[in-house]
């Protein structure tokens, strides 16, 4: 098994999830300025160029972040990061795209229609990137109202993969200098204790 | 169990899911144009005003579509919708998420930015939606390209939770005439598979 590897949130949120699960998975680190996803090669492997991939010891390979996670999560249970029965399984998918669509998605938007990076790779919109700009803040305030019942984590009292996608969330949100209000506590202490975690410094 | 249901591509997802799995769910209907959805005793189930939304009989509360799909599938098991064994679960996940970040959601972005239901909404940008509607036929290309094996589904030789993606796409594409290319054989091909089910006209 190894693991293609690259500097960008989507890897990264794999990496979190490795190191919170204790694994030791070897790594093909991909350069994703000098465009080692787009060569031919890889391109065999993912055909959208997208890193992280997983390959198999039999060549099955496996992309998307959260098909890889599901998939060491199904072969190396503890700790449970997807949850332990249907009901939590449930809440935490539920969390896990709501913090996917609604915190990660946006950010993710203003950064891919601003950073030089993305500028040869697809349209960017100047208009798109105010409006989800605008809308980012709505959006942690929205997330604060909702961890204002005093829970540890984003889906309940036990730390799950919504989390580590509000941790790949936060690095984007600094990048862009989108990091929630100071008024907004709640989600600013859920913050400081997702960041003092041993895996938010893979 | 309730399912809050509504007249739109999330909703109709989780009902094809319903109906190929064979059960019977009461619903509650929202009539999402009178703005139901928006009404303060819904927003106390999902603080987003979106449906659909599944609650059990201890009033614990599931949205977004594939959390609600996942809760019934570790319900009722039969037939089997995200795969058999990690390896198939893992693949169907990987496509399930192409067709989602890929297909579907560019199609929803074009929608979303045109549509004058979404006017009062959110910010339109029309540009935004120039380059989605210029993305979508170069995802539908790169979608025929991946069928061109001749397999028979989306994830391999089953029929799965990503194909009914694929349903979603289908429809939103018609609604905003972004019907994927004639010379697109092999998704044209996969497209009139899915419009000959059942499940299709639920």
């Amino acid at each position: 098994m190894k693991l293609y590897d690259g500097g960008a949130p989507s890897p990264r949120r794999v990496r979190i999830f490795i190191a919170e699960k204790g694994l030791d998975i070897p790594k093909v680190e991909l350069d994703l300025t000098a465009g080692d996803n787009r060569h031919p090669d890889f391109l065999k492997l993912n055909s959208l160029g997208q890193v992280p991939v997983l390959e198999l010891d039999d060549r099955t390979v496996i992309s998307e972040s959260i098909a890889i996670c599901r998939y060491l999560e199904e072969t190396h249970p503890d700790p449970a990061l997807f949850g332990s029965d249907a009901v939590e399984r449930a809440r935490i998918e539920m969390w896990n795209r709501r913090m996917e669509i609604e915190i990660l998605g946006t950010l993710a938007n203003v950064a891919m229609h601003t950073l030089p990076y993305f500028k040869d790779k697809g349209i960017q919109v100047p208009a798109f990137a105010d409006a989800q700009r605008e809308a980012a803040q709505t959006k942690w305030a929205w997330l604060n109202d909702e961890l204002s019942d005093g829970r540890a984590f984003v889906a309940g009292e036990v730390f799950s993969i919504a989390d580590i996608t509000g941790m790949a969330a936060s690095m984007v949100a600094e990048f862009v200098d989108l990091k929630p209000g100071e008024h907004l506590h709640h989600v600013r202490a859920w913050e400081e204790t997702l960041r003092s975690r041993h895996s938010w410094s893979v």
